[in-house]
């Protein structure tokens, strides 16, 4: 097996620097930590290198065994992490959807990954993202889909063309508003049904908002608000299939 | 206006002590960030001293100017904070209660926050945390209830003598289960119920299960898991008042 124990080896220094979002789009990698995200990760071929400093307790494929201190530099996690996995992005494509789900410009990755771990448990075909919500690649974002990005096509896209088209094809587009809005219990199932959810401090865009066929609002306790994870959480579950 | 530009300044050294638990458990007090926080905090009187690097712009009780160099000191934010309350913890009670939320061992101070959030949205009347839960004061479930902290009485508790009490008080109580549990939809609305979720790598207790009038899972597509703040959101909203 191959073995690496200096940090400044090049290829420790190109891994490192797939941190930040620029690198991941520059050479199409990203990382992942610990052993259930590589188990689904290798499911879908994506993993490329695999990086551990305790070789002996793991059989996979293409491992590299480096040092304690070379981990801890690749690692984002404060505890000790003994697997990391080099991924290749793969193309993500929506099939033949009926339960989409559409992000305006999410900021919170652990929003973001929450949103897409929901997304499946719920049998949703699809998140499409405006091209400012933070990357799917982003550690953090990883972390808190739990491995479910790995069954979930994710893709970018401006908001108002994909909503165009998808009105072509017989979406029902509903956007969750605070004001101006339908109570959520008088939206009645469709055969097809797209949702947008908002930014954490703006909400849904306001030309969004006008494009969709319906504004919905979740029914609370006085004016308050909820986190859009949890606003997500509760319409995903309202209109599962 | 009092001003302190030391950050080797006894009372500085003291504040900054206030980020871990044991020191605020044993002094009563713990910090808050940013104007809105604070705002909240002002209307339950529970503010004691203001720390501010920008005091022309504020006009507050009790405010202490201090540097930039401070306030980066006691933040627990990555961006630049301009105000600081140093608060007392308030004796907090339940009173009369139709709806509960039973937390047992939720250890993300995230989803602390946010459960906390949600059930001042949906009207709940109160949460009770077994012992192990994370910290209420802790700045990142400070952060995540967004002010709601202020308007729900939270309590630490024996959960198994809590359910005791609660089963007295004729209250149902309905622990959340991946297994051997009834589909939401076939539990109705109770006049007092109760409702418990579990720690998020292990749920809700075994012992705690078995105590529980009706074991409930949220009906998904497949078997998956939900994050336990998207969970409690969705049970939340089924059965609020």
């Amino acid at each position: 097996m191959e073995k690496i124990t200096s940090a400044q080896n090049s290829r420790i220094k190109a891994y490192a620097k797939l941190h930040t979002r620029k690198e991941r789009e520059h050479t199409g990698l990203f990382l992942i930590e610990g052993e259930h995200l590589l188990e689904e990760a290798e499911k879908e071929n994506m993993v490329e290198t695999v990086l551990t400093d305790t070789p002996d307790q793991y059989q996979l494929k293409n491992m590299i065994e480096v040092t304690p201190e070379i981990m801890k530099k690749l690692s984002s996690n404060v505890s000790a992490i003994h697997l990391i996995g080099v991924c290749h992005k793969k193309q993500m494509k929506i099939e033949a959807p009926h339960r989409l789900l559409l992000l305006d410009d999410i900021q919170d990755p652990g929003n973001f990954g929450t949103l897409i771990r929901t997304a499946v448990s719920f049998g949703f075909d699809g998140v499409v993202c405006s091209r400012d919500t933070v990357d799917l690649y982003n550690e953090k974002t990883i972390r808190s889909t739990q491995g479910a990005m790995f069954h979930m096509p994710v893709v970018y896209a401006d908001l108002s063309a994909y909503l165009d088209d998808l009105h072509k094809d017989g979406f029902t587009v509903i956007a969750t508003a605070l004001r101006n809005a339908v109570p959520m219990h008088e939206i009645e199932k469709k055969e097809k049904m797209a949702f947008i959810l908002g930014n954490e401090g703006n909400g849904v865009s306001l030309s969004l908002q006008n494009m969709a066929d319906e504004r919905l609002f979740i029914e609370m306790n006085g004016f308050e608000s909820l986190n859009v994870a949890v606003a997500g959480g509760i319409v995903m579950y309202q209109y599962h299939q």
